[in-house]
């Protein structure tokens, strides 16, 4: 399997048509496409100003307790979220599109367009869209738009995907077994989060240049799918004592 | 950046040599070797039978609340844990070495050696004897001892870093700017977390008979280091927060 950063892309400014940007860049006989969601995010605009936000007594009550927060900021977390999951010491937001992230993946080191930039309004659709843009000039593979993640228990951040076309977001094991004949335990493979975290090792930080890479040779192989990427609050318990959390009381 | 599967490594077992069936057959040409933490632990003799097991009473407490749960099993949890942040619905546990895992990354279905099959003591200092070793050979790269593991908030497993020798876990892009020369936001990247991801992804399963990979082409990069891949009670909220949720509060 190979990963190649797609190198050349210019900046991207809303109403470009990053589709054609990529094709002409890509070398487009790959397998998955990764574009990373500050891209797709400026391609359609989601830029923002802090002014345009007037904050809410909520958003005022968790700037409150966060260092150095502006409201107005916290209050565009609050307006691009489903679910607020802890209000602090940072706000972990869950998207309407199901990912959970500090802030809700609002970028505030990233947005020349304005003070912010959102995170695309459904990557899942953007992904589709770009994969049948790419199709017209020969693409055969399947889209991912990544961002980077951090995550519980370890440390950094690594690149995950927000949504994707053309392939199936888990390999399910489930049934299947090992040599000696036991069923598999590690039974759902979440590839397009492993695809996203591979392609971000050469994409680096967006903003480098590199907004895309291709791989090339990855097979899905003969196992059976799963779409299913994002959980449920019904089946994650993290969620559920982040939401009864006091942070208060471990201090 | 290449990914390849090493192939035609046979069944390991306790005392076989794990680098030179590794060496025979991996292009030690390659930056990084990733390594399933099944095979070293079977390498090393880390298979234990439940009969071995004698039950505590919070063995006992914890498996009464668990379906279909074996209290020997729960009590070797407990014995290869530093500290249970969830006793129930499942038991995710810290080992010695940092990692958080559901049962202590214990495996019931991959163990034709016993029972069960524990976790490698010491991952980084089994990465690095690894890396002697195959020094001798030539091998001038890094290497990452890796396992699957499920998370929070997004479904299904992906590779992990268990330990590593040769290269550092993260890039830290602290004080790095962007295009625009605004600060980066996303600051540290767990490389080993991503590389452990993409190996996973030509590994599958490790008992289909590829329990290593090679990684060539790859490029830590002129970027700050960081070695610290486990967080600490005192800054993972999500892990005070399990440690202070009743689950039956929310059913």
């Amino acid at each position: 399997m190979q990963i190649r950063a797609v190198d050349g892309i210019p900046e991207i400014r809303p109403g470009d048509d990053l589709a054609a940007a990529i094709g002409r860049e890509a070398d487009l006989d790959a397998d998955v496409l990764c574009v990373a969601s500050t891209v797709v995010a400026k391609a359609t605009g989601r830029y923002a100003d802090l002014a345009d936000y007037e904050p809410s007594d909520r958003a005022r009550s968790i700037a409150d307790r966060i260092d150095r927060a502006d409201p107005r900021f916290i209050e565009a977390v609050i307006q691009e979220s489903e679910e607020i999951v802890l209000e602090d010491p940072f706000v972990l937001a869950v998207t309407p599109f199901g990912h959970v992230g500090v802030n809700a993946g609002i970028d505030r080191s990233n947005a020349p367009g304005g003070d912010i930039l959102l995170l695309p309004e459904a990557p899942g659709e953007h992904a589709a869209a770009l994969r049948d843009s790419l199709a017209a000039e020969g693409f055969e593979g399947g889209v991912i738009v990544t961002d980077t993640s951090g995550r519980p228990f370890r440390a950094g951040q690594r690149g995950v995907a927000l949504g994707w076309a053309g392939l199936p977001a888990c390999r399910d094991y489930r049934g299947e077994h090992d040599r000696e004949g036991h069923e598999l335990e590690a039974t759902v493979e979440a590839v397009v989060d492993e695809l996203s975290a591979a392609a971000n090792l050469v994409m680096g930080e967006a903003d480098a240049g590199r907004p895309a890479a291709t791989i090339h040779g990855f097979e899905f192989g003969d196992h059976d799918e799963s779409d299913r990427l994002f959980r449920d609050r019904e089946t994650d318990f993290v969620r559920q004592a982040l939401a009864t959390f006091d942070v208060d009381s471990q201090r």
